[in-house]
């Protein structure tokens, strides 16, 4: 039996994502709370989110054994023995060709920073506390210049490996409700770090270290030091995965 | 120096208000820390929560030696040293007649459920896990009846030694937005476990085993067992107090 999951999890007290012998992470504990309920099985994630980053809609495939809990049960059923920072919020059966990173057409990433003085008791470790107030207009006149197809090895963090760096960002923008400052961007992947780097960057431009215009310059160079810095992990929600 | 602030804290990590030796409460993290700023003060608070109650507009004295940090300056220098589950929102000086207790005119208390079965992981001990659909419509019925002055005496936890049940309720309404359910209450004071013991009610109401007809002879019958449960601590927020 294949199911495929949709995960919310509050990444602050997890170790990221992926798999770590003696860390708390997503997989290890996924994988160990659905082996008392369906066997031996394996968890497959749509990305590796860094320690401390959150997600509200990660995809994951689980491969158990036959037979075991039906699909319609499974949230419930795992819900019942996952610790209360992790949470299924959907399962389907997975199609014999779906694989959670392969087959993903867009992500949404979403990026939450606290432009008030004052800190919210509630939101510590689940935004980036920035602490004063940010230029949003300058800030979305320069996020549109990351929508389209470029290569983004200059919004990628020192010392990845990837060789194939072209990504496209469908959307990208900012919006605030209060003190509530939010970046959401969609694209059909996302290089190590891009999101907290374009973030650090409109950051810049709000500070008046970079200018909007000089964004696709920037871009161009595949420079990375250009760009703004990598703003923290605590801000980052996996939002999204379209397949 | 007099000043009068005004908190908001996350009550998961915290055994209420009160002060008790050995154990992580409001007022001792409070004091210990104002102490390290304005030398030796007491704080006095305008209510006692309880361990695992929230607050985003708790009222409190602090009385410290005269001319130590000017109260404009106050909210930032105490934040920076307070952890990141308590802040301090607002600061001004207190009249010299002030109490946070005894010049209350009003209070307002949030209950927030979560009626979804499925868990949201970045609202664990934050919300009331009720896992089910409530009946907006009855509750609301039923919550007016709690509008008015009355003896709220069975409406109050078991053993409690106050002898002045009569009570003010100005409002008191149930709303929901998507999964969350909302009772907000406000009146000129409230008897121990008195919201959260009208929250039990109400869903009593919802699953049909109280009628909301039947409030006015439940709440004059001054008897506890009349009523619904007294809802978990964890749903309950002090939101205001104003004076």
């Amino acid at each position: 039996m294949r199911y495929k999951i949709t995960l919310a999890y509050d990444g602050r007290s997890f170790c990221g994502f992926q798999f770590q012998p003696n860390l708390r992470t997503i997989q290890g504990t996924l994988t160990d709370t659905l082996k008392t309920l369906l066997g031996d099985c394996t968890v497959t994630g749509c990305s590796r989110t860094d320690s401390g980053v959150h997600a509200k809609g990660f995809v994951a495939l689980i491969d158990a054994p036959a037979g075991t809990v039906p699909v319609g049960r499974l949230p419930m059923a795992v819900n019942c023995i996952l610790p209360p920072d992790i949470s299924v919020i959907a399962a389907s059966e997975a199609e014999t060709d779906f694989h959670p990173r392969y087959s993903a057409h867009l992500k949404e990433y979403e990026y939450l920073i606290n432009a008030s003085a004052v800190r919210d008791p509630f939101s510590s470790g689940l935004v980036y506390e920035y602490g004063r107030p940010l230029d949003i207009s300058k800030m979305n006149l320069a996020a549109g210049y990351f929508v389209g197809t470029h290569d983004f090895s200059g919004f990628m963090a020192a010392g990845s490996k990837i060789t194939d760096t072209v990504r496209t960002v469908f959307s990208c923008g900012v919006t605030e409700n209060g003190d509530t400052v939010r970046l959401n961007i969609t694209g059909n992947g996302f290089l190590y770090n891009m999101v907290r780097i374009i973030t650090g960057t409109l950051i810049y431009v709000s500070e008046g270290k970079i200018r909007a215009d000089d964004i696709p310059e920037i871009i161009e160079s595949k420079d990375r030091s250009r760009g703004g810095p990598t703003v923290p992990p605590c801000g980052l929600y996996l939002k999204s995965v379209t397949y």
